[in-house]
């Protein structure tokens, strides 16, 4: 009963917190029937601003992220927050510091808190970071914030998936601009300059503004034409520039609203799961069509009598005429 | 002629470093046939010492790097660069960047340095590393490096195929630790403290060993049984410590070949490429098997009416009745 995820699903959308944990968790470990769970909710999602924060590890995000909360409980909002941590290398690791980490609000029922640490899956941070966010959407929370410690494309595909992405970056870190620059510049609706009571940090605002103004007009990126990605300065440790923050994500959400881009953002979340999903289907369809073929050809290609493109032709050729 | 992929392989085999070049460019893109010279690349490859070099931005890598390969030529071996900059924000600035920096080797026709900006691909990156280290390997370069600059799930895919991975860390970056910790901690074979002129150093090398300590003996992250991955010290701008490094590398390429670990890794990035193939290949052909089933379930999902994961439902059932 704990495991049946329509009955989870029902739990989660009435509120409870275990159910959408235990949800989460069961789509994570790619549980059978999982999906059927998250299907029962997806008439439910579609509510909440989702909201990706990424940027180079030692910017602070997650005293960012923490301040942040405590702004959007004190304007009235619920939230909902995915930190991902790829491949956490001590399981449980990463959950651990979390919860330490925010345990401001551990107390809070407005707000809820889960860690992931989906690992060794091709692809499969974006589509668990879909799923997760999909559930906490569902489960009422009006704004579902998605935390990234990376500045690789894994991470950006995640950010790419949410309405708005907030790219952090600091004074200070060797080449500051080449600290953010790999892959989430284009991403970024809002920069932010953390730790900016640091020498050095108007000098980030300087170098940022001026690759904003190299960037593409309006890229096929999942930005909104006619946005112009503000850079707001903040000190999180003394929580200073939240509350410009989160005033600027509502702009930009408003923005998204007037200008048909939350739609558009939601079509490509949709198109990026089913492309996803049907990869995975379609791969294990072939193999398991033709268990034995699979079997030999696995063989082979361990022992190295068949490179991994001849191995695929002949599970396809053999798959085809076996259907 | 020049987009001939058999006869770019032959070129690229007999060293001629524009032919390579091509081919690679040409597997990046996806290219028609590029796949079958990657092929006749194959039987030549399989000689080179793969290295992986990873760690958060800022940490001096690039210098590292380019400290790396000069002492490597100093040692008389040859090497390729592969510098995986994943989705740079303006295209041909990664590329711009990596030739200035690794100016220093411009005029070596025994280093060649191929920037990869692979973006917007499922699990792509990996698979585009693959092959380029293929055919930068079959061209006959002694060790193809390869490094990347982010610490995400990605990035542990693209070192994990290395046969060693070296994994930089500087002190002062915030909490130092946390810095690397995401998911790259696991996979190195030797650790680099650069910048160990600065404050903190011997703190980082003590929370690095503390850290290892807590490691799994033997994990099946592809590291090898009995090999204590050592902690090295190196000022890379004054090109100190990197005999240290060169020296350690070959001790884990003898480690990995005295224990078995070399085919064992072999063995893995076949297996992971021919699942990155299969399921490409897979979904391709579902898609083309009822090309117009598939574009009624894509405009379905676009408007809404249909979710991922019925469009994929729908779309299998309807391949599988038309076989």
């Amino acid at each position: 009963m704990r495991r049946d995820p329509l009955a989870l699903a029902e739990k989660a959308q009435a509120g409870n917190q275990g159910a959408g944990a235990r949800l989460i968790r069961m789509l994570e470990e790619r549980d059978e029937g999982a999906v059927e769970g998250l299907r029962a909710l997806l008439p439910a999602a579609g509510n909440a601003h989702l909201l990706g924060i990424t940027g180079p590890p030692g910017a602070g995000k997650s005293t960012l992220v923490d301040r942040i909360v405590s702004e959007l409980r004190r304007r009235g909002r619920t939230v909902g927050v995915i930190a991902v941590d790829p491949s956490s290398p001590f399981s449980g690791g990463a959950i651990l510091g979390d919860r330490v980490r925010m345990q401001t609000h551990a107390t809070d029922p407005g707000v809820f808190i889960r860690s992931m640490a989906t690992r060794g899956q091709l692809g499969g941070l974006a589509r668990a970071s879909f799923e997760a966010t999909t559930v906490l959407d569902a489960m009422g929370y009006d704004v579902v914030l998605i935390e990234t410690v990376g500045v690789g494309q894994d991470e950006v595909d995640v950010v790419e998936l949410a309405h708005t992405t907030a790219v952090v970056a600091i004074p200070g870190m060797g080449d500051d601009i080449q600290a953010i620059k790999a892959g989430i510049l284009e991403v970024g609706d809002l920069f932010i300059v953390n730790k900016a009571d640091l020498p050095g940090a108007d000098r980030v605002v300087k170098q940022l503004t001026a690759m904003l103004h190299l960037r593409e007009p309006s890229s096929d990126r999942g930005r909104a034409r006619g946005w112009e990605p503000p850079i707001v300065k903040t000190e999180a440790e003394r929580a200073r520039g939240i509350p410009e923050v989160v005033d600027t994500l509502d702009a930009h959400r408003a923005h998204l609203e007037a200008s048909g881009g939350l739609e558009h953002k939601a079509v490509r979340r949709r198109e990026r799961v089913f492309h996803d999903v049907l990869r995975e289907r379609a791969a294990a369809r072939v193999l398991a069509a033709a268990p034995n073929a699979g079997e030999e050809i696995l063989a082979e290609l361990r022992a190295g009598s068949l490179d991994p493109y001849a191995a695929v032709d002949r599970l396809l050729g053999r798959s085809s005429r076996e259907d």
